[in-house]
């Protein structure tokens, strides 16, 4: 459940007088996610969706709205941030930042199909070239330097084995730079339940609250290493050819980017190995999360490593 | 028929990629509209209007096209420009200016109910509050000084009592200033024809082109003048204040605007009765027009003369 903090139809009412979107119809808390707080808000003019912020600051939200609200205006599938009489995407409710948002159809799937894999690559490009144009910047927080102190601060809690392979990734890693590989707006969380899906079509990318300033193929490596997944670790060949062949479609991958992917598909890895083993071992205070389990992507790397092909 | 230019799949796929929007799957002109070309445009990501500019330039379409962004940005019911990757809305196909907007449910209607006039004066406000924010501005090109100058060059093909009753209406106009009043953007031609209802619902109001920055309660006035009149060319009672209701639901008239609307609602029917006059005799050499009959607006001048209510 995720209703943190509870609005009540009065609350609502007097907050969407900010808004052009008529009177409220229906308040109603979303069990989804595990960061925020969301409900569906439907006003006399349409269905909206609410997100309260419970970490973010009102200060922060500008990028990632403005994002969304760039993409969506250039026809990228994602939510497209209400802006409000002032002309702001997010102000205060119940203390705390909120923001609406349109509501999208489509639901999230477990088990995508090549033909989906493909269209969330294709997207992902579109995504890639259409935010050449979005002129804020944010660096990633989760980056090389992040992964080696969160390492670092790892190892005493795992076992042997289990540290010394973490350690040797972390080695590999410092042994690749990628700063030569086109960079850009990245989604950095494109996972499958952050896409909603209608049928073969994407319905949006939601959650851009990890999107920052990286490399694009650190982009790619992150929704390929989830997409192209099946649920005994391995990658379907299937799945992968697709989605790769999805995104470049619309985006052909440099020489420089098909030399660097065999490496980058293991960063990618390692960078959700390493925050499910701080989630595992040193979860935030008062944060709810479902724990994760640290050694799917252990596995990944490890698996990443032994590979001859990668689908390219 | 509206299809001035043909445009080939092949033209379109090409034109398509400088879109988000993937690959063409259907092209379809629309028999509707007089003035620009406009088709469906169904892609691999979904469906969209395309209009064909015949008569403004390319450079003078960032001011209804960035109209319409903000609009839709703030919830207000109208089709969204789509950016193109270099972040522009309009570029030229077929050597004429183009762009692409979301596609809207929804259909025009021509006997609107109360519930629909209220939703209709509801959002009309709800459009002229959000655009407060609208940093561009256009002069309105058919304003007082236009209905002048224009009625003098129509006096000679009227008969002698038509041209008498202009004449009057010109000289009452004359008499009165509307500068007080509050301004700012307005649609300028929001007839029923350029409003998509789906249901009691407004889907969108659609045909930014006369759009321009003027005294808001002549907007209303235009609105008004088509939607509560009847087939008998009297206004119904039951409509108008339903849509003045719904207006000021969202925003109040001020004391100044109630003073002036028995004089607004005349001046918004004289500028149709003299542009009708113009079209009737004077049309634009090779403008494909539907000459509309001045009359309807000459009687509704001489009805609103009449009048001792005016539904406030």
């Amino acid at each position: 459940m995720s209703v943190y903090t509870t609005v009540s139809d009065d609350m609502m009412q007097s907050w969407l007088s900010r808004y052009a979107l008529g009177q409220l119809v229906e308040l109603k808390g979303i069990a989804a996610g595990v960061t925020n707080t969301n409900y569906f808000v439907t006003t006399t003019h349409g269905r909206y969706v609410l997100t309260i912020f419970e970490t973010l600051k009102l200060q922060e939200l500008p990028y990632y709205l403005t994002l969304m609200s760039h993409l969506a205006r250039h026809g990228v599938a994602c939510p497209a941030p209400v802006a409000d009489n002032t002309d702001q995407f997010a102000s205060l409710l119940a203390g705390k930042p909120a923001c609406l948002v349109s509501c999208l159809s489509g639901a999230d799937i477990s088990q995508p199909s090549a033909i989906q894999c493909r269209a969330v690559g294709e997207m992902l490009a579109q995504m890639h070239v259409a935010s050449a144009t979005f002129p804020r910047k944010m660096k990633n927080p989760r980056g090389p330097r992040w992964w080696s102190e969160t390492a670092s601060a790892m190892y005493g809690f795992m076992d042997e084995a289990d540290a010394a392979s973490l350690r040797q990734e972390i080695q590999f890693q410092d042994q690749h730079r990628f700063d030569h590989l086109p960079s850009g707006v990245i989604h950095a969380d494109l996972f499958k339940d952050n896409v909603l899906m209608d049928g073969d079509k994407i319905a949006g990318f939601i959650d851009f609250y990890y999107a920052c300033n990286d490399i694009l193929l650190y982009d790619v490596a992150i929704a390929f290493n989830d997409w192209t997944r099946l649920e005994d670790g391995s990658i379907s060949p299937e799945r992968a050819t697709a989605f790769l062949a999805g995104y470049q479609s619309v985006r052909a991958l440099t020489a420089e980017e098909v030399r660097a992917w065999p490496v980058m598909l293991r960063a990618a890895a390692l960078r959700f190995w390493t925050s499910r083993l701080l989630d595992l071992y040193q979860p935030m205070a008062g944060e709810l999360t479902y724990t994760k389990d640290p050694k799917v992507f252990q596995r990944l790397v490890e698996a990443h490593r032994q590979r001859s092909d990668f689908w390219l």
